[in-house]
């Protein structure tokens, strides 16, 4: 599916499925309202898939792996290398998101949509490969990515959704690997909320405090070097994007499209969710924020999207391990939709005053 | 056990214990820190089990049951034959924490330690029966309890967690449910953090403005009327208490002598840990506190226990249901530290600047 059809294809959430879950919120044996914060995700769920019954199939996890020209600059705290290692890391099981995924017992997808190294030789095991280059430009010299990569980086994600979708996946989580992405995402954040670059840009994987001004130079610079392309959500993204930023914007719309709801990550996934809120304004209400990282100005664009994140762990990770936890906390939410008695079913007195 | 013996078996937590998982986690193929809170609780976990590898068995869930005899004054917005109704909710698997045990797969105990109706000939499905009355006195009266009902309440607590560690459970939640029991709970907090009534008491399960009025008023007359007992844990615990409440409070320093982490569900468990920190200071450093309740003044209740919550999700119901969910944060957080690859085994490159 394109971008085209995606779009094309995204209708509001459906209200009344919302209020059809609520409804039964209301049936069931505990105080009205009481399940806080659990109670709107049931009904964020039941409309976003457009079924006030909010019944559940499998849940999945999307990896997107890609390397940045940006590196170059010494924006990481962490060599370029790294991005292909942990790619290999994910392919064994050893990284974040392998341990939360096989605990949780959710399906991951890994993508390389474009690591420095090649691997694809090699088929590493529970890799998809999906290359779009070997890592983007570095933004100061020119554009990340053409438009056509970023095209068929937005298609990948698109894709991506499409196939969880047809096996009956009816939660999909977001995550991240790349080293100089935090780069890449505040550079686009700061575009997309109009914060200045020091407001947005944290300390990524460990920066020390030279290396945070050095970031915060490179991203003013590369947001004024592509000053006439930040209006435009994917000019925006070819000029400072990232090849997984672009995925996972895609898979926000292909996964609206599809009514599946989509749990956003941290900091990285959540520039790629603005990105998406760009291109289509109001995806944002088709997806679920999983927590506030401790990373930069995680908390401002949360606040910019009027998302409400459902965790808060002062965890700056990325790779979707927020997202595997808050997704951990919707299927909860969910099981206690299903399986709670109701007040008449229980024989259990509603309240007198 | 009893109390004497409680009290007497508990040690600090072991800090060289957290010293080690902390150096393990170091090692893992993240950036350092970058799990945020989990990393705490990992470290806490070891320093609470005194054991560096942070090993991990069962995990269970404790619910106690109880009535209030200050349920009489209308404080609650649902009457006290819910009490014994919920009971049956839970026997059947029907109540919210019943969903979320199944859900996580935790051994559920359920206690009655006083409802007012006795259902013991019937020998409910899943409930154990340590009833010490049927329900408390109305502390407006008189003492909610003698002082022997105290002690056999917190006997009850220290028998659950010794039953619990002996077949090999490493994480306890603790909950609770009895209609009226918000009143007791926030009376406990009011003495022991010395705030006024009207800042910690909240609408329980949904009083309205002039219930909540009288609510307050209820808990200013039995402090007033039990001014002598409010500065010995015991004494108070006997003067405003609940069953329920004293149970939970036992359970912490059982759990404590026993080295089981314990978890502490929202307002009502905060209660009896408070009440466990007056009997033995200290006994927080013990415990991990689930969420943040929307009840009442619960954030300041934790503030006074300098404890810092896992989840902050605006829940309110109790049964242990924040504590369920909690745990189920503290487990993954687990999973990472003993399922993570290793920098060097993993072949990935340390950060270099």
């Amino acid at each position: 599916m394109s971008l085209r059809d995606a779009l094309s294809k995204i209708e509001a959430p459906d209200q009344g499925a919302a209020e059809q879950a609520r409804a039964r919120l209301n049936m069931l044996t505990k105080p009205l309202g009481s399940l806080g914060h659990l109670e709107e995700i049931v009904c964020r769920f039941a409309a976003i898939r457009h079924d006030g019954t909010a019944a559940t199939g499998r849940s999945a996890m999307a990896l997107f792996v890609a390397d940045h020209g940006v590196a170059d600059e010494g924006v990481s705290a962490y060599p370029k290398d790294v991005t292909v290692q942990m790619l290999r890391n994910i392919s064994r099981g050893g990284a974040a998101i392998c341990v939360l995924a096989r605990h949780f017992a959710y399906e991951l997808t890994t993508v390389d949509v474009g690591v420095e190294a090649d691997t694809s030789d090699e088929k590493l095991p529970g890799i998809l490969y999906r290359r779009i280059a070997p890592g983007t430009q570095n933004f100061l010299l020119g554009p990340a990515m053409t438009p056509s990569q970023a095209d068929n980086a937005l298609a990948i994600g698109i894709e991506v959704a499409n196939a969880a979708a047809s096996r009956g996946v009816t939660l999909i989580g977001i995550g991240d690997m790349g080293i100089g992405n935090s780069t890449s995402a505040a550079a686009l954040l700061a575009a997309l909320t109009g914060l200045p670059p020091d407001k947005i840009a944290g300390l990524g994987t460990g920066l020390d405090d030279a290396g945070w001004r050095r970031k915060v130079a490179v991203i003013e610079a590369g947001l004024s070097r592509h000053r006439g392309a930040l209006n435009d959500g994917k000019s925006l993204l070819a000029a400072v994007g990232g090849f997984e930023i672009a995925a996972m914007a895609g898979v926000c719309l292909g996964a609206a499209a599809a009514r599946v709801p989509m749990v956003v990550d941290g900091f990285i996934a959540t520039a790629a969710a603005a990105v998406a809120e760009k291109l289509h304004p109001g995806i944002s209400e088709h997806l679920f924020f999983a927590h506030r990282s401790a990373e930069g100005g995680h908390r401002l664009a949360l606040e910019h999207l009027r998302a409400r994140p459902i965790l808060d762990l002062d965890m700056r990770l990325g790779e979707g391990t927020g997202a595997a936890l808050a997704m951990a906390t919707i299927q909860a939410a969910l099981a206690l939709f299903h399986e709670m008695a109701t007040f008449a079913g229980a024989g259990v007195a509603e309240r007198i005053r």
